[in-house]
Formats: structure tokens, sequence, C-alpha cells
């Protein structure tokens, strides 16, 4: 079978079947961050999380499925919205969708989306109570379940300091569970992040080992900047004394720290209760 | 190089640098989990994770280092410990470290350890004020860290229900962060979990969307049996049925979940805080 490019099937969209086919080469190499930058240009798998999207007003620029992807009432629904907003549908192999995605058992929905990274200057602090900042993260899945997280606790969004991983890979995509389309996402240097933090109201609060300040023993005002450090090394010590309240959680066992998106979220549920009390 | 049995070094360790040796072909199996279970091993990679084994009183049957490995003091003080205990330490390659571990960056160390699953009879409850209970819990990531919060919250164990993930595997094992050492891990059917619980004391507590019971609106008794379910499908609804207690989490966002390590480390430390807060 050829990929003439004039080829569509009876619901009128485009069919690809080799794997040799250049569009197919260009969507596989957005698995790499630097193709995915210079596109400005990310997966997202499942329909699921595509609804989700859709939900929140993202629709993908090209939507990628299998025989069967469209049976689906909600990819009934995507597919006629994809259609509406001008953008492009394409059937094409199970096999070249697992090439795309990576993964071994692929689902049968592709979406191609534009990335959504904000400049600091654009974020409005004051429309949530708590901001994530993470400091350096390099795992994919503690990076899209810190999203999902921030998603829960009505963060305003994720502010990625130094050298993370991309938030926008396939497996930071799949752990967040949507959550990359509804929170808001920057990506900014410490010298810059600093200055614009403190050119507005926000108490910026860091965990550390060296503090005898118990996490629910301090109170915290909104908004609150919640700073994350890096898995192995935590936060740098003139990243801690930037801080306005370090604080620790107790750990009663062996060990001296938590998984890092697990101790962002009992920090996030922390702050979010004392405002829940305060509202009482 | 020749891999004869009687080939050791300047330390008195056999070494080992054929691919194709028997021994190497038997721990790189303990990949798989039928291998595991069979030879009752797995593996633990790493100086920090060693030292916290041997901290707890877990030492390696068999040691395996490459050049460099048994540097630092504090691994020369785990070899004289597997020494003095009878176990076995092998001098090795990098590549063939890496071909153990299956991590493109091995560690300089890796154990084999003898597996710790403890019977469901042999458990004290009264030990502890919290037990941790998944069931069908698939993602090795999320098995280790959920045994990672466990003992920072001083919980006695994690009991496995229906068909959980190994917690003796590569990936949760190192997610666990040592913690595979220090908690006790029990694997049993939901039909012997329930009688024997309801044998002595205990709390069966578990999340629900059908709910109102907001998780920091309820007392938590010890000891607190912390129900955790599979990560797509929760909890299922007989399992529902069957808790003392059925609360939630508030969602503030979009989703209506949390990754279930997240969850699990909130409503841990919910259940340690209030704890805490009685001993005040």
């Amino acid at each position: 079978m050829t990929d003439s490019a004039n080829e569509t099937n009876a619901r009128g969209h485009r069919v690809i079947t080799g794997f040799s086919n250049p569009l197919v080469k260009r969507i596989r190499s957005l698995r790499d961050k630097k193709h995915r930058r210079r596109e400005g240009l990310f997966l997202a798998e499942g329909l699921r999380i595509l609804t989700e999207a859709r939900e929140v007003g993202a629709l993908p620029d090209m939507l990628f499925y299998a025989r069967g992807g469209l049976d689906h009432p909600l990819a009934v629904e995507l597919e006629a919205a994809i259609g509406d907003a001008g953008g492009e549908i394409i059937e094409t192999t199970p096999d070249i969708l697992t090439k795309l995605s990576g993964k071994d058992n692929a689902q049968t929905l592709i979406g191609v989306y534009r990335d959504r990274l904000v400049p600091l200057a654009e974020i409005d602090r004051d429309t949530a109570g708590i901001w994530i900042v993470a400091q350096a993260l390099r795992d994919p899945g503690n990076l899209g379940t810190i999203l999902r997280t921030g998603d829960a606790v009505g963060a305003g969004g994720l502010i990625l300091i130094d050298d993370c991983t991309d938030p926008f890979g396939v497996e930071a995509v799949r752990a967040s569970m949507g959550a990359i389309f509804t929170q808001t996402i920057v990506q900014a240097r410490w010298d810059e992040f600093g200055p614009w933090l403190r050119r507005g109201s926000g108490q910026l609060v860091g965990t550390s080992l060296q503090t005898d300040h118990d996490y629910q023993g301090v109170a915290y005002d909104a908004p609150v900047f919640l700073l994350v450090g890096n898995e192995s090394q935590g936060l740098p010590a003139d990243y801690q004394a930037a801080c306005d309240l370090l604080v620790k959680m107790p750990m009663m066992g062996r060990a001296d720290s938590l998984n890092a998106a697990v101790a962002t979220a009992v920090m996030a549920y922390e702050i979010l209760n004392q405002r829940r009390a305060r509202s009482r």
C-alpha cells in the first residue's frame, strides 16, 4: 500500500500506513526534547486525556488513530471538534501508533498539541492560593504527578526552575493525567524568579532537614510558592536561604526524606487544609 | 580472560569477567519475577541502600562490585560484615553490573538478598498505629514509593492483596529507597485478609468518591489499615463495602483522583497528624 497524500478513508481522513512516511518520522521525532522545542509540539495519548484537554479548550493540531479509535461517542465528539477547528485527523496502523508513542500498549488515539509554556511575567499570582515551584526536578513521572497534584489542590500552576525534566515529554504528560492541560506551566531561571516573586505578594516556602518548624506548626499565607528541590540533592543552601519559611515533615522511620512528588503533595494538602479551616 | 572458579583478586574476592558465566546468568535471571520467587532472592543496588539494609541487619548473600566499588569507607564496612556473615563478594566489570541491574548507569555495588515475605499470621498489628494495604497495585514505582512513605509515617508494613506488582522487582526496590528492608511485607488474598483483620482490633479505611466524609472530618483509631486501590480502577465496590470508614480528599481541580502513592501519603500523614495532635 502506498501513502499517496490523496488517500482518504470513508470518514474523509488521510490514511498513513508506511513507517517511512515523513509525517510519521516527524511526529516520532517529538519523543526528543530538542525536536519538541523546535516544533513547539508535544504528544498526548488516550481518549480520556484527550477528552479532558478538549473540555478545557485544548485541541490537537493533529490526531492519529488506528482502527476502532473513533468508535467511542467521546471520540466522535473529539473528531468533530478537531474538524471544526481546522485540525487534521489521520488514520494509521496500531504498529505506527506504537512507534509514535514508544509505548508497548499504545493507546488508540494520539494527539499532537502546541506546547503551552507561559512567561513568568504573564502569571497573575493572585488567581490561586498556591503555586508549585520545582527546582532541578529530574524525574518525568514525578513532574507529571506534581502537575496532577497541583490540579487537585487548586494550584495556579507549576514554575520550573533550573534544569528540570521536560514537562512535555511523553512520560510526564502521561503521569499528569491531563493536568498538563489545566495547570499553567512556566520555565524560569532562579535569578529571574526571585526578583519577580518580590515584586508582589507571596510566601516562599521550602522543606529542609535543618529547621525546627513542623510543617503543621506554621501559618501559610496565600499566595504560597511551594519550593520543591531536586530528587537526590534537595534544595541548595542558597535557595533555602531565600525562603520566607522552611518547614519539615515528621519522619518516624529510618529515612530522612520522601519521594519528591509525595513530599509536594503532603505539603500542598497542608496548605490547602489551612485555607479550608479558615473558611469554615 | 577465563573465569576460573579459583581466580581471586588482591582482596581475596572471586573475579568474574565473562558475560556467559553461569552465576552472571543466574543473577541476571532475577530480573524476572518467576526466577526471584523460585530462588527467594532479589537485587538491591547502590552503597546508600545497601548500607541502610546493613543498619537494619540485612546483609546480602552475594555482593557484586566493579573496580572502585569498595573504595568508600562504608563499602569497606559492608565488605567486612558480609565476610563475617559468610556471604560471597565478587568483583566484576561495569558492563556486567549494568547487565545485572538492567540500568544504564549501574551503581558500582549490587547486593543479592533473601526476600522477606512475612505470613499474615505472623504480624503483630499492635506494633504500629498504621498499616498500608494495597489492592492490585500495578506500578512498581508506586509500590516502592508507598514503602518509602510507610517508613516515614512509622507504618508497620505493607500488606499486598490480589495481584500486585512484585515488591522485590528492581524498580520497586529502587523507589523504596531502602524501605524494602525496614517495612514488613505481606502478600495475602482478600478472603484471608478480611477474616484475619476481624480477629483483632483494627479500623479498615478506604478512599472513595462515593462518600461525604472528608478525610479530615473523621477520627482514625489505631491500628488503622489504610486500603489503597488499583491505579486505574480504584477500590472494587465490595472492598469499599468492607471498610469501616470511607473518606475522600478534597479535589479542587478537574481531576477526581490523585496518583495512588500520593493519595496514600496524604491519607497516611493525616492519620499520623491526628495521632500527633492527640499526644500533644
